[in-house]
């Protein structure tokens, strides 16, 4: 085990002593301390040594390492071993730069699904984030992100009408939003500004992204607008937070 | 209530007449996922409100309110009622802004709270964002981020030695990571990378945050580099997903 901090690590003597907590839990909070500060990546010990290590048995680290698996730290490989995440989608928030991009530059494939449509009335959040006067109506379509095959993102977006009229039946033949602006003339656009934060999802959330609901998603609000400055697009997407990572390069 | 996509919204009767899910976790999904879809925002509809549009009784929509704010989506202000989340922190990931400037702009009191140091070889992943060879010794230092008064971050930096020998002694005094670094010369730099992903925290770091071990950590690793691109340090911050949400501005 490398030399670690006194802030990330318990010692295996202290581990035994403290009460009131599960020895896997104090395991897989020992471990996920490791993981956060960055002083523990790739491949975890394996389980005989992890045992031997803490001096607990192998069902006890097996407990730890589930656990770890649910909050989406590691994923086990089988026939490998249990890894600290990696090789995520890493989408990049750059001024011109949509998730298909990213994808591209990747070379990873990236299909998108129109699961959902309909025209209305502006909420008022929706409304302000376009900059729309109120009772604007917009149309709103929903979408699955699938890479590689997986789905790892559901998206709501908005567009102005009358401008946007007639935006899902685009897309749905067209498969991607930035072919789908240029239908309707938009080829110059960028984004304005991206808000993130994290949640947990839904249970049909959870169900879509296929994973626990017990895992975090990550939710990016973006505005696009176009070459005139004119918001055209407010998007809302939420990553699988186990399978998507966000860069920023400013 | 408003007009909602089907894909967001179950309808009173469809809510009563789903099975296997209990009634108050029905209702929180659907508030939920209009809140995520952005179609909720400002107050919810009292609890006599929301019991009577979803036909149930008012400790049932009670126990749906309490979930959420659990989850970290709404906040419930006494005497006031419950809030979709909003007033939340918003830190500026640009590329010369570092929290303490997003939360002066904002006329918002931070303070960090030195919580730990060590001088150490550089684990391979904090030598990698470095750009230092094997074996290159780093001092870290851990602290905690408050903002008016409230932990809002757990935050792990690292920066090469011998460069920044004693950054700790003077980073106690000082308070703020750029004032530490000017001491060291090194006034003009700037963030060449962050990378931002969604997860739950351990148990010592949500006691240290002052929130539930349920309720997500948005992570936010940045390296920054000095004048000559050189890299100059390496942090990882854990903010509460309740308080802090970023924003990218390209």
């Amino acid at each position: 085990m490398p030399d670690m901090s006194p802030l990330s690590t318990t010692s295996p003597c202290q581990l035994a002593r403290r009460s009131g907590t599960a020895i896997w839990r104090q395991i897989e909070e020992t471990l996920a301390a490791d993981i956060l500060a960055g002083a523990r990546t790739g491949r975890l010990p394996n389980e005989t040594e992890l045992a031997a290590h803490f001096g607990v048995n192998r069902h006890t680290v097996r407990q730890a390492a589930k656990a770890l698996a649910d909050r989406g730290l590691v994923e086990v490989v089988h026939g490998r071993g249990t890894f600290v995440r990696e090789g995520m989608i890493a989408y990049e928030l750059g001024r011109r730069s949509r998730l298909a991009h990213s994808l591209a530059k990747a070379r990873r494939i990236g299909v998108s699904q129109l699961t959902g449509q309909r025209d209305n009335v502006a909420e008022s959040d929706v409304a302000e984030m376009l900059e729309l006067p109120p009772d604007s109506r917009v149309t709103r379509i929903d979408t699955l992100d699938r890479v590689d095959e997986r789905v790892v993102g559901v998206c709501t977006q908005y567009f102005p009408l009358p401008r946007f009229a007639g935006l899902a039946e685009v897309y749905q033949q067209l498969g991607k939003t930035h072919l789908a602006l240029a239908h309707f003339g938009v080829t110059d656009f960028q984004r304005k500004l991206s808000r993130i934060s994290a949640m947990l999802p839904t249970r049909e959330m959870a169900q879509l992204l296929g994973q626990a609901v017990t895992q975090p998603i990550l939710r990016v609000e973006t505005v696009y607008v176009d070459a005139d400055g004119i918001p055209i697009e407010y998007g809302i997407s939420h990553f699988d937070s186990g399978a998507v990572q966000l860069v920023v390069e400013p």
